[in-house]
């Protein structure tokens, strides 16, 4: 018996959905996971009648509810604390980055978006200027936060996968697929370290499990 | 001797601004407020140089550095857990609508900017659909909450101001800058209530102060 149930969308293209499940798996939740899948461009029927804003992630845990991927990774956080740094300051900065990623990178999100089936090929038009201001952020964030609290391990502060990585876990499936470019040593090391962690690999693989008829023209004919 | 700096952009538009330093100022750390005017439709040297995404709200405490207005909330709230509500089911909506106004309500922040100087009119081209729609989801989730949770008083969860109303605070000044339609009468006794809290009083009263010459024509010549 279950103590819940988390809903995701379309594992392939569900970018907000990756870092809920991540936060949820991380802190042992035990919930059913039920996948709704996505409608390009719009929320389904089902959608609309679940969650509260319409979107997944949305979680219902021993009567709790929480919708959208940042509460949910503070609602896992609670039942887990390692799932911020113990340090005072790098969890400031493991929030801040989080948060940032939370309601930014906008350019990023719309030319790039997910799609774990699209295996590293930089886009047609390739990289405009916003998006590749973006990628140099990112750049910089994670290469100051592995710098400063995350030298005893492969993740952003350190050897623990975290709310941190679970947040960036997208960015770095989408730098894969899009094989961006002007990353640093560091950050190619730190996407090779999430993109082998146990629960992104079977994330990856049951995506991969999805029917076709998931499949949405949207994505898929991105040139 | 102050515990550190809180660096907030102009008061009478910085929406940000707002949510960080109500936090602050709810949790009570004693710090330095430093203002840098902000530039129309661009960050300006001084925040580029000062703050790691070049944005304001931006948070020096103790040694700790924050920046973003939802980290700032989640690390006050370190400081005072009274600034989410105490039930569990209770906290995990208030993250929750938090989240959701951090990344989300585009429509609104585009087409109503904050600008305290405005008083009670609505855009000369009305409100479009997408604004519309906006509105109508803020006011079902402030309805919302306040009838599962916060019957005893006038705020979001309560009595007490926390960091869910500190999050809304700026859509609270934007709708009656703007004078929005559709609003039920329980947002509306909300706005009133949380526009004659002491620190919006306060907040209201430094924006007037504030030199003419940091007004932005993007701003003031709205329709």
């Amino acid at each position: 018996m279950a103590d819940g149930r988390l809903v995701i969308g379309t594992q392939r293209y569900s970018s907000w959905s990756l870092r809920g499940w991540l936060s949820v798996r991380l802190a042992g939740l035990s919930v059913d996971i039920d996948v709704i899948p996505l409608a390009g461009g719009g929320k389904t029927t089902a959608l609309k009648t679940l969650s509260p804003n319409g979107c997944v992630p949305y979680l219902e845990h021993h009567g709790a509810v929480v919708w959208d991927s940042l509460s949910i990774a503070e609602y896992c956080a609670e039942q887990d604390p390692d799932l911020w740094p113990a340090d005072r300051c790098a969890r400031a900065v493991a929030r801040s980055i989080s948060a940032e990623m939370h309601s930014g990178f906008r350019a990023v999100r719309v030319a790039l978006p997910m799609n774990l089936g699209r295996d590293k090929r930089p886009p047609a038009a390739g990289f405009d200027e916003d998006v590749l201001k973006d990628i140099a952020r990112i750049d910089a964030l994670w290469t100051d936060a592995r710098t400063r609290f995350g030298q005893e391990g492969a993740f952003l502060f350190g050897a623990e996968f975290g709310n941190a990585d679970a947040m960036y876990a997208p960015i770095v499936a989408r730098f894969l697929s899009y094989d961006v470019p002007g990353l640093s040593d560091s950050s190619r090391a730190y996407m090779q370290a999430v993109c082998q962690h146990p629960l992104m690999r079977e994330w990856y693989d049951q995506a991969a499990q999805e029917p076709e008829d998931w499949y949405l023209d949207v994505y898929e004919s991105l040139a």
